[in-house]
C-alpha cells in the first residue's frame, strides 16, 4: 500500500533525514480529531451531492466515526510512516474499510485541509483561553475584595508615587486581561470562514456544497476566493499575537509580584507551591513560578516572530515553508493555558503582609507632595505655582534631613500664605486614597464599586 | 521662566547630552495638534466644574485656539527647551497669556495626558489607514476588471499547479486586505477609552467630570482604573500589530509582482515611475519601489517588535521606557500611509503582457494533470487511484520526454479503460478554468461576480 | 529519600501542574554526557584539595564512570521526579552508591554546575558545526567544479544584469559559509571559560583549585568574576546568532534553487528525494526540502530573539528566567546540524539543466549593455557618456521591438562614432564571462582558481 | 544635466512620493567622508592601472580633495534631486570640475561602492564603540575602587542570597563590556575585507588593481568573489548584534541601579542630572535616563532583527531591500555611542548610600545559611545533608518568628552535634566574604586584585 496522498509521480524515494526533518506528525497530532470531524463533513457533503457512490460514503462515515472515538479516548495510534495527520487518518482509515477510503480525498486537497483543521482547532482554542481568562480574572478580583483596603506605596519609576490600594493595583491587571479576552474574541470572529473547497488553490469543477459543510461544522461563513484561502495564516497571527500580548500583561503582574516579595518591599507572600530552593542555600525559596511566566513572555513572542518572519514575502498560494505555523501556534496555545491556569491558582495563595504597616509606609511622606499640592490649588493657587512651591519644601527637608511634618507652621508660611495648621493632616495615608474623587481613581467606595462589577460580571 | 513642568525639586540642571537623549520633541510634534485639542477639552471640563476660575480658563481657551490654528497652518515653532510636546504647548500659552497658563495643568499629570493624545492619535489614524486601504483595494479591483480573463499558471511552491486567472490571484490580495481594515477597525474600538483623570496613576481629588471630557473628545468609553490607564499600551500594539500584517500581506504582492515582472515569468510590466536603473548596467529598470515596500514589512516588525520588548516586565504603573512606544508608533503609520499610496499608484500603472500567450501555458501539460484525475473520478474512479494513474503517465511521459496528448488512446487505455478520446480536450486552459464550479474558485463567471461584489462593497 | 537538591526549608510541597511546567528533564537530557563529565572533574578537584574524604570521593568516581557509560550507550534512565538534569545524575548515584553521594555537592551550586554544563555543550556543538559546514562546502565546490562552465543569467533584483558563470555563483555560498564557519569559532573561543567554582553568586569558603578543574576539562581559562559567571548567557546568544546568520545564508541559498528550478527558469533540477507531491496534482515535484530549510531560518531567528528578550533587563545575579536558554539553543543546534546534512546530500543531487541552451541566454542581448558600454570607455569615453547612449539604444530597441545586434552599424555610429563592426562580436556569453579581468570575477580561469583554492583548503 | 547615475534608458520620470520613499539620503549622509575617500581610492588606482587618462584624473582628485575638506568642515551641501550620497558627491564634483568627473565611475557600481562605503564606516565605528566601552569600563572600575568595601545582600531570583562585596557585582558589569569588546573587535576583523571591483556582481573587464585600491584604504584582505562581495551584510549585522548584546548588558545594569535606588533597597543614589521629576508630583527624582538606556536595548534588537528579516530569503545578488541595513545601523551605532557617554558619566556621579549600614544587612540572617552550611561540611559532614539541616533551622526560626542566633547551642546540637559556640560568629557579613576563597570569589582581596587587573589593563 503506497501510504502518502501522492507518489505515482516518482521514481525515487525520500531521503530519510530529509523525510523526518519534514514529517509534521510529532505536532500535528493536535489536529486529529478537527481532522477526522472535517472529513466527516466532507464526505457528508460529498455524498448529499452525490459526487461519490452512497456505498463507499457511509462506509467511510462509520471508519470515520471510529476513528473518532479512538483518538477522544487517547488510543488512536498513528502510523509512523505518516507524513501528516491527514496521511495518518488516510491509513488508518484504510485498514478499517479498504479501498473505499479512496473516495475521502475527492474534491479536496492538503492545503484547504489542514486550512480547516488550523480554523477549527484555533475557534476551539479562543474559547478555551478566555474561559481560562475569566478563571484568572476571577482570582485576582478575590484576591482584590479579601484585601480591599490594604495602602501601598503606589509606584512609578518604581519609586514612591503616593498612596494607593493594593485592590486598585490588582484590578488593574483585570483591566489587562479584559482587553486580552477581547483581542481574543476578534481574532475568533475573524477566523470564522469555511475554507474547504478551496482544493490546491482554484478550487473544483465538483459542484461541491460548500455552504452545506460550514454548517455543519458551524462556520459561520465560506471564504470567497480559494486562492486566498489556501495562502491565509493570518489567523494563527492573530492568535499568537493576542497570546503575546497576554503575556506581556502576565510578565508585568510577575515582575510586580516579584518585586513585592522581596525582603525590601515586603508587601507580600508567594505561596511556597510556586517557589523552589537552592541547592547550595539553605533558607531560600525563590519565586520560579513567576520568572519562569515572566521568562515565558519572550518564548511567545518567539513564536508569534517566527511565523511572521516565515510568512514574509512568500508568494502565493502554499508554499511549503507555511508548515511550521503550527508547532509555533500549538505551543502558544499550550504554554498560554498553563500560565493560566497556574497564575489562577498562585493568585490564590497569594498572602498580604499585614504586618506592612502604614507607619511603613507614612515614613516617607514624600508621598503626600501631590496633596499638598492640590490643598494650595483649592485655596486658589495656580496648580504649576503649588508644584513648584511643594518641590522646594520636598528638597529642602531631604537636604536638611527632616520630616515634612517636622517644619513648623510659621516656616511653611512662608513658602505659601496658604498654607494652615490643617496641611498636617495631609501626612495621612487613609486620607489621601479616600481623597481620590475621580472616577476610576484608587478611593476606597469607588474600587469596591470596581470589585462589585467585576465580580457580577465574571459570574455571567 | 522655569521651562520644565517640574524642577522645584532638583538642585542641579540636567547632564546635557541626556537631557538631549531623553528627549521626545522630535518625534512627538505628531502629537501637536491632539495635545491642544485635549487642552482644551479638559481646560473647559476644569471650568465647568468650577475647578479653576473663569477667567484664566477664558484666556487658556483663547490660548489654544490660536495656537491650534498655528499647528495646523505648520507654523507652529516649538521652543528648543521643551522636553516634550506638552511643554512645548505650555510654554507657548505662557507666552501668550502670562500666568492664567499654569492653571492649565490642574488634575492631570502628563502619563494621562500623553495616553490621551496617543489615543486620539491611534483613533484618528485607524480611519485613515482603513480608507488608504480601501484605495489600494479599489485600484486592484480595477486592475483585475481590465484583465478579467487573462490567464496564468498558478503556482504553488512556484511550480505549476493549474491555470487560473490572474484577475482570482488579484482579488486574493483583496481579501487580505479586507482583513486588514477589519484588524484596525476592532483595534480603533479597543483603544477608544478615554484615560484623562487617570493623573501620574491614583486619579485626583478634584471632582472632575470624565466623562464630559470624554463626550467633547468623542471617546465612547472613559477608563475604569487609573493605574490601568496610565500603564497601557496596548492600543499601540494593536496598531503597530495590524500595520506589520498588513506589510506581511504587501510583502507578498510585491514578491509576485517582481517574481511576475522577471524575463523569465514574463506575465507583466511594472510601471518606470516606480523603478529606478542601474548605474552601471544601461538595460536595467530594476522594480525597486516593490523590493522596498516588501522590505518595509521587515521595519514595521521590527516596530513592533521594539514596543513588546520595551513592555515586557515593566512594572506598573508608568516607567519612562514607554516613551519610545511613540516612535515605533509614528514610523509604522507613517510607512503605511507611503506604502498604500505608493502602492495604489504602482498598480495602477501595470500593464499585462498580452504577448504572454496562452500557447506558453499550454505548452506545459502537467497544468492539466488535475482535470485529468477529476475526467477519471466523473467516470467513477476513487480519487487516490485516478491521482495515481495519472501520476504514473505524467512521470512515464516525462521520462520520454513527450507530451502527454501526444501519446495515444489506446496507451492511455493501457492505464485505465476509462481513458476516451474527449481526453485530449483536456489540454486547454479556458476550458479547465471554466470547469471549476465551486464558489470562491477561478470560474470566470464566479469571478467576475466576485469582482462586482467588490465594487459594490468599496464604492460605499 | 528526598529527590530534591535542596527541600530542608520548605513545608509544603509544589503545585503539580507548576512543577511539570518547570521542569527542565525533557530537553535538558541533552546535557547528561556534560553534566557527568564536569562532576567526575569537580569530584577529582575535590579529592585532590582533600575538601572530601577519598572514600566517598573514589566511589563517586566509580559511580558516575557507570553513569556515563550508560548515557554513551542511550540507556541511562531519567528518574521522573527528577526535576532536572543535575538532579537526575545525583538520583541514579545516589541508588548506585548510597550517601557517599551526598559528598558530590561540596563547594558548587547548580548556578555555576549548569554554566558549566551549558559550556562544554557549546564547545562540542561549535566543533561539530564548523565541520558540517565544511561538508557543505566541499558538495558546494564539487557542483561548482562540475558546472564550471555553465553561464546562467547574473541577476539583480531577479531582473537580468549580466552572464555569469554559475559556479561562480555556487562559490558565493562558499564565502558565506566560510564566514558561518568564523562565526562559529569567535563564539567557541570566547566561551572557553571555566565557570565552576562560582556557586551560587560569590564563590566558596573552600580552597578549591579551579585551574586544575579547567585543565581537566580541557578550558582555556578559567572565569575572573563569580557574578558574572553564573549570570552570563553571552555564549548562548554569540552560538544561537552565529546559527540564525547561517540560516539567513543558507534561505537564499534555497530561494535560489526555488527559483532555479521553476519551470520558468528551468536551469536546475532538484533531486527527488528532497521534493514531495500533491495530494491533489499528480504531476507536482515541490522543492520542499528547500521551502522547509528557509522557514526554518525564521524558527533560528526566533530562538535567538526569545533568548535575548528573556535575558533584557534581568538583574544579578542568577534568575530562574534564563532556564529557558537551554530549549533555544538546542533547538537551533539540532536544526542546523540537519539542516546542514539535508543540504549537502541535496546539493549532491542537484543536476544542471545542459539543455539550458546559451541561445535562449543570449536571446536577451540586454545581457550585454555593460560590454557595450565597456566598448565605447575602451576608446576613450568617459563612463558616464557610455553608458548614457547605451542607455538609449536599449530603450530604442525595446520600443521598436527589435534586436540590439540588428541595428546596422551605420545607425549605431549615430550615436557614437566609436561604434565598429567588432561591436557586434559582443554578444557573446562565453566572451563576456572571458573578458572579465579583476579578481574574485566570474572569468572562467579566475573561477577554476577559486575551485582548487577551496578544494585545498577543505582538504586540510 | 541628469543627476541621475542612469536614466538613459527610462521614458519617464519617478513617481514623486515612490522617489521620496526610496531615497536614502536622508540617513546615508552618514557615508560621505567614506565615499569620498573611497573615490579618491579607486581613483588613484584607476589613474595608476592607466584605465583613465591622467588629466581627468588628477581633476577628479582635485575636486574630491575640496569635498572632503567641505564633509569635514560640516559645510558640504548635499543637492536635494541626490537620491543617495553616492550621486550627491558625483554632483557636486560635476559642478566643481565639470565632464571630467563623468570618469570617476570607471570600473565600478554602486554596488560594490556602497558596500566599500560601509565597511570603511563600520571599521571605524567598530574602534570608537571599542575605546567608549573601555571609557565605561574605567567609570565601573573606579566607582568599585572608591566603594570597595559596601557588603550588599547578593541576589540571586532579587531574593536574598549570601553577602557579597558591591564592588564585586560593579566588575561584573566589567566583564560583560570586555567581552562586548571583544564581540566588536572579532566583527571589525571578519568585515576588513575591500569589495571594490566586484562592480554590479561580475567584476569587470578592465585590469585593475584591487590589492593597490585596498593597501590605500587600508584594508588586509580583498573579497575573493564578486557576487558574494555586492550580496554580504554579515558585518552590518555583526555590529548590529555585537551593538545588542551590549545594550542587553546595559538593560542589566540599569535594573540593577533602579532597584537599588528604590527608597526600598536604598544602596544608592543616581545623580540629579540623570534624572527627571514629574509634571504632578513635585518630590519626584525618577530615574529616566536608566530607564531609557533600558528601553533602548528594544530598539537595538529592533534594528538587528529588521535587518535579519530584510536579508532572509533574498536571492543573490544585489536587492534593493538591502538598502534598509544602512537606517538600521546607523541608528544603533548613535544609540550605543550616546549610551556608552551618558553612562560613564551617570557612573561618575553615582553615590553610595553610606547609610546602607552592614546591621540592616545582617538584621536577615537566612543569608548565612550557607556559611552554616559549610561550617557544618568543614566538621566531617556531607554537604547534602548540611543543607538539609540548615533548611530545617531555617524553617523553624521563620514559623517561630525568631532569629537564628538566639537559638541555644543546646537546640542547635539536637539537629547536628557538630555545632559549636563558635557557630554564632557566623552571622557576620564581613567575615562571611572574608571567608571566600576561590578564585574569582567576593573575597576582599581578590576583589581588589581585580580591581587592580582592571585598572593596569584599562590604562594601556
Amino acid at each position: 500500500m503506497n501510504k502518502k496522498l501522492w507518489g505515482g509521480r516518482f521514481n525515487s524515494s525520500q531521503d530519510e533525514r530529509f523525510w523526518k526533518f519534514q514529517s509534521s506528525i510529532d505536532y500535528d497530532k493536535e489536529l486529529a480529531e478537527y481532522d477526522v470531524k472535517g472529513s466527516i463533513a466532507h464526505v457528508k457533503m460529498l455524498s448529499k451531492c452525490k459526487i461519490i457512490p452512497y456505498k463507499p460514503a457511509q462506509s467511510i462515515l462509520k471508519g470515520l466515526a471510529k476513528i473518532l472515538e479512538s483518538i477522544k479516548k487517547g488510543v488512536f495510534k498513528i502510523d509512523k510512516k505518516a507524513e501528516d495527520i491527514h496521511s495518518a487518518v488516510y491509513i488508518a482509515l484504510k485498514e478499517k474499510i479498504g479501498s473505499a477510503a479512496d473516495y475521502m480525498h475527492t474534491a479536496r486537497s492538503r492545503n484547504d485541509q489542514v486550512a480547516l483543521d488550523m480554523k477549527m482547532y484555533a475557534k476551539d482554542k479562543v474559547l478555551l483561553l478566555m474561559e481560562l481568562i475569566a478563571g484568572l480574572q476571577s482570582a485576582l478580583v478575590s484576591l482584590a475584595k479579601k484585601n480591599v483596603d490594604i495602602i501601598i506605596p503606589g509606584l512609578t519609576h518604581i519609586q514612591h508615587a503616593m498612596p494607593v490600594l493594593l485592590s486598585h493595583q490588582i484590578l488593574a491587571y483585570v483591566e489587562m486581561l479584559e482587553r486580552d479576552k477581547a483581542r481574543l474574541k476578534d481574532a475568533g470572529q475573524r477566523c470564522d470562514e469555511m475554507p474547504l473547497g478551496a482544493c490546491a488553490l482554484a478550487g473544483t469543477s465538483f459542484t461541491i456544497d460548500r455552504r452545506y459543510t460550514a454548517k455543519l461544522l458551524r462556520f459561520s461563513r465560506i471564504s470567497q476566493n480559494s486562492i486566498d484561502a489556501v495562502s491565509d495564516r493570518d489567523f494563527v497571527l492573530d492568535i499568537a499575537y493576542a497570546i503575546s500580548v497576554f503575556f506581556m500583561h502576565l510578565s508585568r503582574f510577575c515582575e510586580d509580584m516579584v518585586l513585592f516579595s522581596t525582603a525590601e518591599f515586603g508587601i507580600l507572600d508567594i505561596p511556597e507551591a510556586f517557589c523552589t530552593g537552592s541547592s547550595i542555600m539553605p533558607q531560600k525559596k525563590n519565586p520560579d513560578a513567576l520568572e519562569l511566566l515572566r521568562a515565558s513572555t519572550a518564548e511567545s513572542y518567539a513564536n508569534l516572530y517566527s511565523v511572521m518572519v516565515m510568512m514574509k514575502g512568500l508568494p502565493l498560494a502554499y508554499n511549503r515553508d507555511m508548515q511550521l505555523d503550527k508547532k509555533a501556534l500549538f505551543d502558544s496555545v499550550k504554554k498560554a493555558e498553563d500560565a493560566l491556569i497556574i497564575t489562577a491558582e498562585l493568585v490564590k495563595g497569594i498572602t498580604l503582609n499585614k504586618g506592612y504597616a502604614l507607619d511603613r509606609l507614612e515614613s516617607d511622606e514624600s508621598l503626600f507632595a501631590l496633596d499638598m499640592a492640590d490643598y494650595l490649588v483649592k485655596k486658589g493657587l495656580a496648580f504649576k505655582d503649588a508644584h513648584d512651591m511643594v518641590g522646594k519644601i520636598v528638597v529642602h527637608c531631604l537636604n536638611k534631613g527632616i520630616k515634612i511634618s517636622s517644619m513648623p507652621i510659621n516656616e511653611l508660611k512662608q513658602i505659601s500664605k496658604k498654607f494652615d495648621k490643617d496641611i498636617y493632616s495631609v501626612f495621612n495615608a487613609k486620607k489621601s486614597v479616600i481623597a481620590k474623587r475621580s472616577m476610576g481613581s484608587t478611593n476606597p467606595i469607588l474600587v469596591r464599586q470596581q470589585i462589585d462589577r467585576w465580580v457580577k460580571r465574571l459570574s455571567n
